[in-house]
């Protein structure tokens, strides 16, 4: 079996683009990640593309034929739905089939289309990666969920809205440089505390922007890698899916996400990696509560003690295991189908010393995705590495 | 790598439940075969399910969580998407996740809710399947998709309405022992043809009904299955994909499905059969062209000479090669998330000689399932034998 390399990736700017279809804006990020890879487009032998909303903000399924034919590709497509996990999710998949030797070439991406239907809309059709009979219908929305969640961290094991603060201060920051991000704007802890509260105790700059965007990247394999003399020095080499039960009321605990430490130590055994070797990871912060969420299931900390980690600088651009350097969903934007690939995307051009963006990380060897699906229903995990 | 066994398969009563929701159908499904199997639930490791409409009818996406819980696993669940294709595609990825040995025992299945919301608007959300902004928005339903690839049929190879006709009566002929089937009606040749046009030229009878329904199976590897002594004969040993454009706009020919050449083809070389080892097929008949166009792709029949097959009683129940004994879409019914997998119980029946619907092929030992989405923008053939 061998182990995925990414030969090319790409990530469109993220942002409003109401006028764009989302076919047109995976036509760009698609042609683009082949280009980069230096692919002949008539190698790819299949498309794996992660879309969350497109029924209801496009009128449009069954897009994976609808995409390959935005690319020029003439393979079979699949599209792979699990919420906001739907891209890294679609990675599980196409890692698969490289990994089985079905497939030496394949493309997954994923993108959205958000701001064309309004942000109640929007609101809406992300409610539908909840449990509409037991949650939606008695007014749950995202906001509402995660905030939940917040305050039975902060009750499990103490933390403040302030602790939360410092996370999208840190992500606002981390984006500034990153040209593809939907919010380039420095903000303070006292902007972030001060402004409007969304679902107690969660702020405006608690939760992700709406966002249109689409991202893709080449896998292939490391024997047709060395045939081509493509420079894919990144390779996937830990895959891990998690689930739960997709309402809240069925799980036995509010402040933890089983989903996630499922899928990390899956994906850390599949690789043989620990939490330790771990140099730096982009992960799920839908809310800035979420990324405390994932930072402690990937092994990072220990339960309760996430919640400080960007008030003490540790997952800073300077700290000891930076944590969404891209700005993550908070500031790069969460076009949602799309996510899972443009993390997968970041992390590889942060390994590739040869990228202008790795020397945010100098000398790391390995990064790590984290991707979850409605209140972490749906997690996975993918680990990378710099091959020798 | 393993072929799957196919250890365990469900169907439910196909029709009209508008009072019963998608989980509740599949918890009936998931259960029972997982029940029929004879496998611990527990030794469960993936689900891979298949849902088109969730989103439009029920307000729900992120079904395959949800899934998971409704038939008691704590698994990784996917959710794939293929229009009418969906649960074929779900075949294909779990086939992919058994072949290289990450699970042993994987559970695929599918459902859909469509009469809830009535015919008007189910046939608007089963546009969604073909390209809303160069088909659905210039007024395309899939009737009138369907009938143009007819008359393109008719003009280039020949043949009429009562070449169809004898489809319908074929396949409702076939129903009348499926217990499982929505319509359970012998119809006549001239039923067919005196029945009101849909789209001309097809009729009433040439087109499937709207159904809820789901159905589930559960595969496992031959290692497992010998080492608890199951009674699985019958092997996944062929999977195929291909896709095709979406709008019927872009594709050179409108009477012939590439989609289905190159999944049937994948699929033989797979399983290292062809179209004459194949002893009987269930085909995607959601209009009765279709079946034409799915028996000349299989390679059953040349171009232009699959329009006399029922004609000439080749396809029937008592005929050299019987189509579609289980009713088809036409007269079974058509969940549509839910139809791949049930095209592959069929068939796991129909081979299995224990079953009491083997009698219906008897000493078959290849049969081959084919599941198509949009208009044919996407499908999936997997070949199935039974193992010595």
């Amino acid at each position: 079996m061998s182990d995925p390399r990414i030969a090319g990736a790409s990530v469109t700017q993220f942002g409003k683009h109401p006028e764009r279809t989302g076919r047109d804006l995976f036509a760009e990020a698609g042609l683009e990640a082949l280009s980069e890879a230096g692919i002949d487009p008539e190698d790819a032998e299949a498309l794996y593309y992660g879309n969350f909303m497109g029924e209801l903000a496009e009128h449009q399924g069954h897009q994976g034929p609808l995409m390959a034919e935005a690319i020029g590709l003439d393979v079979p497509a699949t599209r792979v739905e699990a919420a906001c996990a739907s891209a890294g999710t679609a990675v599980r998949e196409a890692v698969k089939t490289i990994r089985n030797g079905e497939a030496e070439v394949v493309v997954v991406g994923g993108a959205e289309r958000m701001t064309n239907i309004g942000t109640a809309a929007a609101t809406d059709a992300l409610a539908i990666a909840a449990d509409d009979l037991y949650e939606v219908r008695a007014g749950m929305t995202f906001p509402g969920a995660y905030a939940l969640m917040a305050r039975s961290y902060f009750d499990q094991y103490g933390g403040s809205h302030e602790d939360l603060a410092h996370i999208a201060v840190k992500n606002h920051e981390h984006a500034l440089v990153n040209e593809h991000a939907q919010i380039q704007k420095e903000i303070t802890v006292e902007d972030a505390i001060d402004a409007p509260t969304i679902a107690s105790p969660l702020g405006l700059y608690d939760s992700c922007p709406i966002t249109d965007g689409a991202t893709a990247a080449v896998l292939t394999t490391e024997s047709y890698a060395e045939e081509h003399d493509l420079d894919a020095p990144v390779a996937i080499t830990g895959t891990g899916q998690g689930g739960d039960n997709l309402a809240l009321q069925d799980r036995p605990h509010l402040a933890q996400t089983p989903a996630a430490d499922k899928a990390a130590e899956e994906a850390y055994g599949d690789a043989d990696v620990g939490p330790d070797d771990v140099d730096f990871a982009e992960v799920h912060d839908c809310f800035t509560i979420a990324e405390v969420f994932a930072i402690e299931s990937l092994g990072f900390y220990e339960r309760g003690e996430g919640i400080a980690a960007a008030r003490n600088g540790e997952t800073t651009r300077d700290g000891d295991r930076p944590i969404n350097l891209s700005g993550g969903l908070k500031a790069k934007g969460h076009p949602v189908g799309a996510t899972g690939v443009a993390q997968l995307a970041t992390v590889a051009w942060l390994l590739d010393g040869s990228h202008p963006r790795a020397d945010a990380v100098p000398d790391s060897t390995v990064g790590v995705a984290h991707n979850a699906g409605g209140t972490v229903a749906s997690t996975t995990v993918h680990v990378m590495e710099v091959q020798e």
